[in-house]
């Protein structure tokens, strides 16, 4: 948790944001729901508990069972959440009050959790508009939906809030949310430094427990193991395998075998909650061969042009589209496709090799605000996505601005069941060499991914140190 | 998963029960809707999957997006799920079709997930009566009471299912579950076994971790390092405390001190989601004070005493009593509490110092089947829960049989909140020493736990290997 102040100043920038997007005099409230557990296998049985993103962004509270409502007229602030009985501390030991806890991030009342449900209610019955942000868990999808009587889908969908029957998520809230928390402050950056040294800690650990013959399991328990020890967990699923080509392949029933590469996509949660997420892809012999070397430096010099290339001003789509011509470039020289650069890019040949994104945002969420939509987080209002492939993935697409943190993941895969379709379909308008291409069909697939932080005038990569990237350092990190 | 037999054969039992429960010759349709992805922090971002656990035992089936109904009165059987386009290829990897998963399992007939919801419209509008388990997560429990009309609550409580309008969880579907989980095929504890096996491994390794001046963190990771390392992560949420007198804690922010003790209360879950559960308290400094190993000696001897009476016939209540008794009489010799024994044991003084159950039932779930119905799992019809504190907390009470698989968890805590509030309002009736109480306000708690099979002629411990518990051995251990 951050010092009070954090939470009371994010808190009155957001009603003077609120206050500069409504239209006529009356404003509604904001409602938070926080998240309660989570059951895992029953209630009972929980998952490790994760606050809700913006509630513990503008509420510092990481516990269950918390909600809070932003009054938009009055500017009136409440904390809900119930205090413990003598039960609560059998099972779970004293606790602080909820007035003291409210007092920890300046909340001006705190009531019982049930005031939170009365609030809505009095205010729909006052038609009063009701703002809230698009919800990710089921349960604040249940409740809302029943208090508010709209439908699941609703809950989740962003629109205009004016008070009458139609109530969807608030796109006015979305949007002030969104740009508050796409800019970093420096107590943030400091956390977000945090996480990625667990980050390079695990990397590291994973690294040296690389060897042939042990399963790939193991790996993941001790990677896994760091980020419990020094942070929350991990800020994601961890991806490791030697199926590289399968982007988000969360099987890890392999046994490390030479010859073949370890892609590891992974990261960690700090114990504030802000995330890392880095991808090495290593030799599981120690050394790369001849072949794994060509496709590994395309990729290295491409991650390395996204980070030369991004600065305030420069939007990230345009770094990706550079990305994509460097790959090309590469990849022609290899003689797996041949074509003019340009026109290559503008066909999105890029696409059936890297058929994902360059990067998205990074903070409270490793994908940052996902759920609050993909489109309002990640595009300015003059960008559309693409409809190409890979391109068409691409989360982050914005001007850059100082404060952004963005993930910068080139990759370069063969997958087998994505060539054939393109060679049967023709996607690739002659450009692609099947005969060569085809010679790659067990090659896997190679991702390299560091985070970036935008400054005044360029750009940082966050942490303390930098995992091994370069072809030479990472058999030299092996040995 | 287990051969397809253990399902087919599962499956087929289950219809028989149910054709003798029900009173009429409309039986209807059981329903099994298997989980789907929980969100961590935002859809997408899951946390790691758990399948619900009666789908399954019934359906073997370990990914999100299925669901099963079993015909209760032509014997049909039909899993749902979807099959795979490009993009789930791209993103995670080639999948066997829904057709072939089914095979695996045995299930007569597949079709995609959108039927599930369409068959059990159509029961509804038949009026068939539609029975269904009490659902733990809320995603079920949303798409429930949307499909049969019914609220939030209904679909987590049991009653009768007549195919009327008024639908809850089947009481009948869940007495029949519950008769068959409750006894342990050899296949199930052969994975209970391994899960042990995996939780002796994890303690092993907090033990050597737990050394002076170490972070609690620090050694949280390094024991869940290893359940994931081995098998698919902890069972439950670690505890592990230099506070053991707070039952369930979560928080891990202390540094290692000697004269402290550690209680570590862990367990793993297999790769095939069965459960382990254990419980050691070790001396934070590698040998426990005179006054720590007073009531050390005196939970190891209840422990020791319940695995020697738990055998078939003996209601695991009587076990429980039995400890309590073991527990008042060591506590008696240590002048903490005064009174003639069984008149202590019938006052329930046990509480005070115990204020939980000695055990519970342990399977898929770690507390097994919890959301089924602690009373219908772990009561016998003739039983009825206590009131008292401590004994009203025993999760299993029941008769004991061979396949039950239960803990064995007696503890000694010392809850200064609980104790000023037995004393303000006179709860031992004189039978509590409050001056020799009092000096053990700081002392903290002592739990210790092994997992039981009841056998044929008495019980065993689950796992290859016991974790040291005599005082001695635990010392020795840590030297």
């Amino acid at each position: 948790m951050f010092g009070k102040e954090t939470y009371i100043s994010r808190r009155a920038r957001l009603l003077r944001l609120m206050k500069e997007s409504e239209a006529d005099g009356r404003r509604g409230i904001a409602v938070f729901p926080g998240n309660v557990e989570a059951p895992q296998n029953y209630r009972g049985n929980d998952y490790k508990f994760r606050q809700e993103s913006s509630f513990l962004y503008f509420w510092g509270i990481d516990e269950p069972g918390f909600a809070a409502i932003l009054d938009l007229d009055s500017g009136e602030e409440v904390l809900y959440g119930n205090d413990v009985d003598i039960d609560d501390i059998i099972w779970m030991g004293p606790q602080p009050s909820v007035a003291s806890k409210g007092e920890a991030v300046g909340a001006e009342r705190t009531a019982p959790y049930v005031g939170f449900f009365d609030a809505i209610r009095d205010a729909r019955e006052k038609g009063r508009p009701i703002h809230f942000l698009p919800t990710s868990r089921y349960y604040n999808t249940m409740i809302l939906s029943n208090l508010l009587g709209c439908s699941d889908t609703d809950v989740r969908k962003t629109g205009e809030i004016t008070g009458g029957k139609v109530q969807t998520a608030s796109l006015a809230l979305t949007r002030a949310v969104i740009s508050m928390r796409l800019i970093k402050e420096a107590c943030e950056i400091e956390e977000i430094d945090k996480a990625c040294e667990i980050g390079y800690l695990m990397h590291t650990a994973a690294r040296n427990a690389c060897r042939p013959g042990v399963p790939e399991q193991d790996i993941v328990g001790i990677m896994e193991g760091v980020t419990i020890s020094k942070g929350w967990g991990v800020s994601f699923t961890t991806i490791l395998s030697q199926h590289g080509e399968t982007l988000h392949n969360h099987r890890h029933d392999g046994i490390i075998t030479p010859g073949k590469m370890l892609l590891i996509d992974a990261g960690a949660e700090s114990n504030t909650h802000y995330a890392s997420d880095f991808t090495r892809t290593i030799p599981c012999g120690g050394k790369f061969t001849q072949k794994q070397r060509g496709i590994y430096d395309i990729v290295e010099e491409c991650n390395e042009l996204a980070f030369q290339l991004a600065a305030p001003g420069i939007p990230y789509r345009e770094v990706h589209l550079a990305v994509a011509a460097k790959m090309l470039d590469g990849l022609k020289a290899l003689g797996l496709v041949n074509g003019h650069i340009d026109d290559m890019v503008s066909e999105g040949i890029a696409g059936l090799f890297m058929p994902h994104g360059l990067g998205h945002n990074m903070g409270i969420d490793v994908h940052d605000m996902e759920d609050l939509g993909e489109d309002l987080v990640g595009y300015d209002d003059d960008q559309k996505r693409a409809p190409q492939l890979g391109l068409g993935s691409l989360r982050m697409a914005r001007r850059l601005r100082p404060g952004h943190v963005v993930t910068d993941e080139p990759g370069i895969y063969f997958v087998p069941a994505l060539i054939a379709k393109w060679k049967a379909e023709g996607t690739d308008k002659g450009m692609v060499n099947y005969s060569e291409v085809e010679k790659y069909l067990d090659f896997g697939g190679i991702r390299l991914e560091d985070d970036l932080l935008i400054t005044e005038d360029g750009c940082r990569r966050l942490g303390l140190h930098r995992l091994p990237i370069k072809a030479e350092d990472v058999e030299a990190s092996m040995a």
